[in-house]
């Protein structure tokens, strides 16, 4: 079973680099290399987590398990707009990192001012994805939905208000408060993922919410699991524990809510390898 | 009639300004000044040209004229594209402005990290306004184009291309090379607002396409009387000013292709203001 997950993240991966770098080519000309700044970031190696998450709930949605070309251009919309949240929060006013995986930060090779403009370029270019293909496929209402969950999970309700958050406040206090923090900065953009997976896939407003719930908590332990992984929040690490397996407990159990509750393996399996990531 | 223009500007504008206001309400809880931050930029004084003239659009798309509240929206959508970009475009890796409209820039108030964060959440809101209207409408194609002309207009084709452009070019040595500038930076997003207007209100896209090019013409003459009022580009002035009474005649004529010519009196008035503009 874990190597059917991993054959099967290793093809969708291939498939959102591919709709990735097909759909936003070089530029012949590109004057200020804001293509070139916009490339580096998002061709750059990754997981594709939250586009795999897309895809595994455009399958589990049940109805049909399209997943064509427009579900893939949806999800790796999704990587637009994680890819421009980490150029943002690599610019010396935010984080000030030099480094992202290995590689100098898109500020460092492009100057920070072409870093902003490709964060920002990205991220609009996120929505109009999700517009032209709700067009020209003729199901505007399916991505119009899409690009709601989309910019309700990205904005000043769900990632940009908990980096704003963590701006103002001090250091979460207890395991609650850390929760809503990454619930904010972290889950809203997994849950906004699985949303968008699923309404590009047409499922129903009932199946979406769903999933979304399945995002969330998905989110939230994913963040105690890379907390844990790096040693951030240590205080509250051997809480974090307890809660990581609870949440994906839940996560996984609220699948049963689906209209077809047995197309969601993938989205059980990939709750529960965060149980066993990198330790 | 220019009196009348003024008096349709100002209910206008005063719809537009009530819109921004009531649906970014002040937050109770805000850190890290978010909200705060996003409200002192977008409601700070203005004379509102871009959904002024998605309104003008609207009726001039000759659909019913109907000026209703999702219009109204998708025309405030536009101001927060507007906003996000002068706030970004103040930065101190951008064009490092301490003032905006004779107050403190964004940044200056309130940091460059909140700056940027308010900014990404302002043209994140535009798409999710877009969005919602269409789908709680039950009119998700007409804001699906909508929302399409706009991030075409706004990122990397067009507004965000020419603010990468002017960074990474020398100065324009040449009347057309300036416009290709003023294009990009200034014109896609005034075609996008007209396009806007015109989408919600259910304009066939050859009402659009006409309108479009009215919006084109406009941003071009507009950034010529801006450039005429400022002293910018003054080696070509001479010229500028020649080509501003050109585009503005060419915007005004192309609106015969208009399904209903009569409906664009607005946008006529609001093009030929622009040869008296503060001169």
């Amino acid at each position: 079973m874990a190597t059917d997950l991993e054959a099967w993240r290793a093809k969708r991966r291939r498939e959102i680099e591919d709709t990735l770098a097909s759909r936003l080519p070089a530029a012949a000309d590109d004057p200020g290399r804001l293509v070139e700044a916009m490339r580096y970031s998002l061709l750059a190696p990754g997981k594709r987590l939250r586009p795999i998450l897309a895809l595994a709930a455009a399958e589990a949605s049940g109805r049909g398990g399209a997943l064509d070309t427009s579900v893939l251009v949806a999800a790796a919309a999704v990587e637009l707009v994680h890819c421009y949240s980490l150029i943002h929060d690599d610019l010396p006013a935010m984080d000030d990192d030099d480094f992202r995986r290995g590689k100098p930060s898109n500020h460092k090779v492009f100057g920070e001012a072409t870093a902003i403009l490709a964060g920002d370029a990205l991220l609009t270019l996120a929505f109009e994805w999700l517009a032209e293909v709700g067009v020209s496929t003729g199901r505007p209402e399916a991505f119009g939905r899409a690009a709601l969950a989309l910019a309700r999970g990205a904005g000043m309700s769900g990632m940009v208000r908990g980096q704003a958050r963590d701006l103002g406040e001090a250091a979460p206090g207890d395991l609650s408060t850390l929760e809503r923090l990454h619930g904010e900065k972290t889950a809203a953009l997994f849950r906004a993922a699985v949303e968008v997976g699923a309404a590009a896939a047409g499922a129903s407003s009932e199946t979406i919410a769903v999933l979304g719930r399945f995002g969330h908590l998905f989110g939230i332990a994913f963040q105690h699991a890379d907390d844990l992984d790096d040693g951030d929040h240590a205080r509250h690490a051997s809480e974090a524990k307890g809660r990581l397996r609870e949440l994906v407990e839940e996560a996984r159990a609220g699948l049963a809510g689906l209209p077809e509750p047995g197309r969601a393996d993938i989205l059980r399996e990939l709750a529960e390898a965060l149980l066993h990531a990198r330790r």
